[in-house]
């Protein structure tokens, strides 16, 4: 709205041209949602612990993590919070792409939201069917990705790194590639969040990535410049991920080990689904796999475990899946396994920035 | 020397041509740093215990940091290892800025490895004397400032942020002006350095910020387009900044609390002067007082301790000084307060980066 107010002006006042950038209005959007969810966490936490949305803990996991129960959950409140705030302060809100990020944030907050609540109400840690929270997923995520695929702006081809030239066109079989990149994602950082700060950090190195991405494919002279493929309009989501980034810092501030407050569902499914949308909005999708490097290993960790486990009638690969468990159970530090998995994200994100100069 | 292989090559192979780009070879000199890092790590504790290079901790910490004693120290030899060596991998050798740099840096770890070698010889937390190490630092910035005011290309006009149209020639003051920036920012990673992760984290920032600046000064397009001073040439140093960061987030892997490795004055003194050095070079200097923002609160923590208490006759502002041990002292668990430091750290480096739209 500050965008809205402004930008007007800045005939008359020439200083007030700066509020035109999308980078000036990026990193602003991202120091506002951080002062945000800064002020507004405490009292975030009274209110959670006053109707007792504190952490009901696995049994597995009981013995190392006993300490953790109690600790208010459904943290992504505050985030998703400071992110919808600054993104409706700092954005142009006659984009069409602004509105579908949050669009999908808010859905996919939403089914996290139905889900942290049933845990809370039933007391334990199980909250709706799988099935529920997938449908509600594919609901949310099919909107979204409809409504994108019928902007004329917007194109189905793929973008493959490296192979400049092989932009298969997917037609309409766009729709579920889209849908399973949204949802993988989504899942891919609610089994990432379970240590403290662990999926926050990742979360913030990807978002500050597809800033960067998002920004390019909306720059029709970087766009060329860098071989990636061009989608107008979509540049103003970038402010968007500077939100995303700020109310991230902001929410570590009280996640950060020993942990004050948890994301719960409504924050990792909300994050991980707009991390999927916006690699789809600047069509790089396919680099998601690196971006998000740390979600993906989590997951890969637990498939196999399960697969082995199966197959080999009751035998594990690893002490624990996810991952971080198995680090867990090794006896490395807790905020130690943490500050590792987000240096191997650091490195993700920069050899995934690094594929623009090797097309 | 990748560098000065490959590129006579991209005549005839094409896909070398890429190699020429500084963007690209600072995000692999990061890289490779960051790996050279992890990679010596255990070897070089080994190292370090053997040679009996422990911590000795200051009787006044001693009840909060009586589990640190024995720790080995001396870290930063790891880090600055990573560091030079990746730079000479991946530099333009022929670059007197990037000689220079690795000059302030060598020398500043000079003057830090007497410092932690008497320390250990002594068997106590005592160096050489104050007086000694100013000496030795003076010795290495009025060397390289000396040298790098001699370059025609570099001018002795201060920039002042918001105010493009002021720019004083400081004329020979520069020299005195300069070296108070780089043992200014050498003590100042010096006293931050005292809970696990806290000097490395806002030393990476400033690092990643000043990449940002010294290759934006390096390029005349970025440069008047942005309406910053422009120096011929120091672009090539970017590389040097990504070698730093990458060897930082290295040591951050052994370095992360709890911490299996210390940097000593070797790597505090090293970093801090050479961010001091890389500040003067894209004279970005006065902007050095926001970005590294942490390690002033610090060092002026300490100042108004030290002058209240004795003003006062024997009252204290903080619990204790430097500021991360009043946090410590009112039971802020030693983890998040170095976590939120980084946060405050990333926040400084943001807000300086943005001042790049504003002037």
């Amino acid at each position: 709205m500050i965008y809205h107010f402004l930008v007007p002006l800045s005939a008359q006042i020439g200083a007030l041209n700066v509020f035109r950038y999308i980078t000036f209005r990026s990193i602003y959007a991202l120091l506002t949602a951080l002062v945000i969810t800064i002020v507004l966490g405490p009292m975030m936490m009274r209110w959670l612990q006053k109707i007792k949305c504190g952490q009901y803990i696995q049994d597995e996991v009981g013995e190392l993590h006993k300490c953790k129960a109690g600790t208010p959950t459904m943290g992504g409140l505050l985030l998703g919070f400071g992110v919808l705030v600054s993104t409706l302060l700092w954005a142009d809100l006659t984009n069409i792409y602004v509105w579908l990020t949050m669009l999908v944030f808010a859905g996919f907050g939403l089914v996290g939201f139905v889900d942290d609540y049933t845990k809370i109400r039933g007391k334990q840690n199980k909250g709706i069917s799988p099935k529920a929270k997938l449908l509600g997923q594919l609901l949310v995520a099919g909107t979204a990705v409809g409504l994108l695929i019928m902007q004329p702006a917007y194109s189905t081809e793929l973008a493959v790194p490296f192979f400049k030239n092989f932009t298969p066109d997917l037609g309409w079989m766009y729709l579920p590639f889209a849908l399973l990149v949204m949802i993988g994602a989504s899942n891919g950082v609610n089994l990432t969040d379970g240590l403290d700060g662990l999926a926050i950090g990742p979360s913030i190195t990807s978002a500050t990535c597809y800033a960067f991405f998002i920004y390019i494919a909306g720059h029709i002279g970087m766009a060329n410049y860098l071989n990636v493929p061009h989608v107008p309009g979509v540049g103003e989501v970038t402010v968007f991920c500077g939100a995303l980034v700020g109310a991230g810092l902001g929410f570590l501030w009280y996640n950060a080990y020993p942990a004050q407050l948890f994301m719960g569902d409504v924050g990792s499914l909300s994050i991980g689904g707009v991390l999927g949308f916006i690699a789809v909005l600047c069509k790089q999708e396919l680099l998601l796999i690196i971006v998000g490097g740390v979600f993906v290993f989590e997951t890969i960790s637990v498939i196999m475990q399960v697969s082995y486990f199966k197959v080999s009638g009751g035998k594990r690969i690893f002490r624990m899946a996810p991952l971080h468990h198995h680090f867990e159970h090794k006896g490395v530090p807790e905020s130690k396994i943490v500050i590792r998995f987000w240096v191997i994200s650091i490195l993700m994100a920069l050899m995934a920035l690094s594929t623009l100069k090797i097309r």
